[in-house]
């Protein structure tokens, strides 16, 4: 098993926008554990979280061309909300590629992604298995678009604990691929998911 | 039909930790449209952000206080990653009860909810169906924690573009509740969910 071939999602680096963005999300995470309750001076937070938006605005790329760069190239994409480095809403979520075909990943989600007390949101899991579901149909054979997921909740997924994430394509007739996947905790499958996709792809932006 | 207490999702405050996280959410945004393509001093932003975080970690209030904090009450929650106003991960999609049982709200989705080229991702879709769905039976009548939850996606959803995202809960038969919903684009229904909820809760922590 080629080790480097079998990462299916972009690795971050150290430097450049993923360091940005790896600050970003622990903004993100501090803001949420701050809350109102806090002593920090906010008015002064939203002004120095501001003035970065707006530093960055200057330099960015028109949003057009920006879409063309994103899309270039037939690899990983490094901006989705799941696993991309470049994109602070995306936990991120790192898969590999398994000998068996199968697909797999782990995440420990924090605060940002919380439905119940303590607990994963179940859209969240939603998210993250779509997402994975998608990557096990890339690593699996042909893949798609999703046209149809269930997702079935058999326990409360906990946050602040490692989350095992697994797809694996199970069946592909003419453009229908077939899918599945869990997220288990300590061993347990906490929610499991089944996807029927359609071999069609929107065209990229060039 | 009283307007305010239509409003089911919380409401963004202009200052305290909501104009905080509002500015994150440009910074989450302004970030993934700079790319690594943007001439901005990166490491210069990064470390801007890992201070703020730093900041506001060393004012923050103890997890497990904060988490009593923020399930105190039986009003709308401040800090999911849809509706709330206190997390940045959230677009936020603000919902309102509808005269007729329904619930409804509308919502621009950018690049950080991106999955096909220009189009929304179909986790995050479900995510914000879960979610809406939840809020449907809270308004509706007793509500839950998703059980099952299937979606098909119609058409592509756009980025850039508002999106009309509705709920209803549909049947309550003993603990078992059913809520259906839709996002629409210019009046064409792109992704459709029915839900199976079951009347329990997670405690809250105290």
């Amino acid at each position: 098993m080629n080790e480097g071939r079998s990462e299916l999602t972009a690795r971050a680096n150290n430097k450049g926008v993923d360091a940005a963005v790896a600050a970003a999300r622990r903004v993100i995470a501090s803001l949420l554990h701050a809350g109102d309750g806090s002593d920090a001076e906010m008015s002064e937070v939203a002004e120095r979280l501001n003035a970065v938006a707006d530093y960055l605005d200057e330099h960015a790329p028109a949003v057009r061309e920006r879409m063309v760069d994103m899309w270039r190239g037939e690899g990983v994409t490094r901006h989705d909300p799941v696993t991309g480095p470049e994109n602070a809403v995306a936990p991120p979520l790192a898969l590999t590629g398994q000998e068996d075909g199968s697909i797999e990943g782990v995440v420990v989600l924090g605060m940002p992604y919380q439905g119940p007390p303590g607990f994963v949101h179940g859209g969240i899991s939603a998210l993250l298995l779509d997402h994975t579901l998608g990557v096990a149909n890339d690593w699996g054979g042909p893949s798609g678009m999703t046209a149809e997921l269930t997702l079935r909740y058999h326990r409360p997924t906990p946050l602040f604990e490692p989350l095992t994430v697994t797809g694996r394509q199970v069946a592909v007739d003419g453009r229908k691929i077939r899918a599945v996947g869990t997220i288990s905790a300590g061993g347990e499958v906490c929610v499991s998911a089944e996807g029927l996709f359609v071999a069609k792809r929107v065209p990229r932006p060039r």
